[in-house]
């Protein structure tokens, strides 16, 4: 089962080896990893997505949980949030493809970010379904590079 | 010195780790970290923006070349590259000053993702830049929560 760890850390060296190497430790491989700062310069998010049973990722958890750099975790599997990541797409284009791959890019209201003789880069932001829907859709006409930020998420509400 | 560096590594356990721990022992601090997936389900994208002089990054970046798992890697300090980050923020509203923040958002293209009574969440992506002139703007009126992908980037052109 698939699970999201958000986590609030102190921006300090050594947090991402050292939390990362607690879900080497338990076997568990995370999909993707999105850790950036926050409005407070000593704190950093970690959004951690992961695959593992219920059992193995509250062991991690509780692991992360004891750590001294952890302020606050949550498994978001079990909350309401609101969830987004970005890629950003280079796929092949001619003459005969270009205006296909303008109308999908028009459907899934994707921004062009740059243009070469042979290639465009578009640039998508929504839930993992809809990214995943852009890059399926693209990979018939040849996808050159692919960039995705993993996924962030915050709670819905006021909290 | 702001460094970013992309890498194509093999999807597998441990190479978060062990690439984290490359930086740790330099005493390199990562301020963001982007992992994700690519077109090939084999193979993640990672892209690191570390603070360090040219000589510490380029101890590192050799150090994870020589890694098993690295496919390929680029100092992007160097090269043409597009880049972008995503960013969720939850910001307090209230009735005096919800038309002012709608405007802040019209300005910066920012899409509203969710609504409570007290708060309100928002969605942006752009180059880091414009992701923390937003932060700016908003900080006065109270940041409840905040969630940034950290960095992706591509080349520029058809590479």
């Amino acid at each position: 089962m698939k699970h999201t760890i958000s986590a609030l850390v102190k921006n300090k060296t050594g947090v991402l080896a050292e939390s990362s190497a607690a879900f080497q430790d338990n076997k568990i491989n995370i999909t993707s990893i999105s850790c950036g700062e926050t409005e407070n310069m000593d704190v950093s998010r970690m959004v951690i997505c992961a695959e593992g049973s219920r059992e193995e990722i509250t062991k991690v958890t509780e692991q992360l949980k004891a750590m001294d750099f952890v302020i606050q975790l949550d498994d978001l599997a079990r909350k309401e949030f609101v969830d987004r990541e970005l890629v950003l797409i280079k796929v092949e284009v001619n003459k005969d493809t270009m205006s296909q791959i303008m109308q999908i890019f028009e459907v899934f209201r994707a921004d062009v970010v740059g243009m070469g003789q042979k290639t465009i880069t578009v640039e998508l932001s929504g839930d993992q379904e809809r990214v995943e829907g852009l890059i399926k859709i693209l990979q018939p006409f040849g996808i050159k590079s692919l960039c995705r930020t993993g996924m962030i998420a915050l709670k819905r509400g006021d909290e």
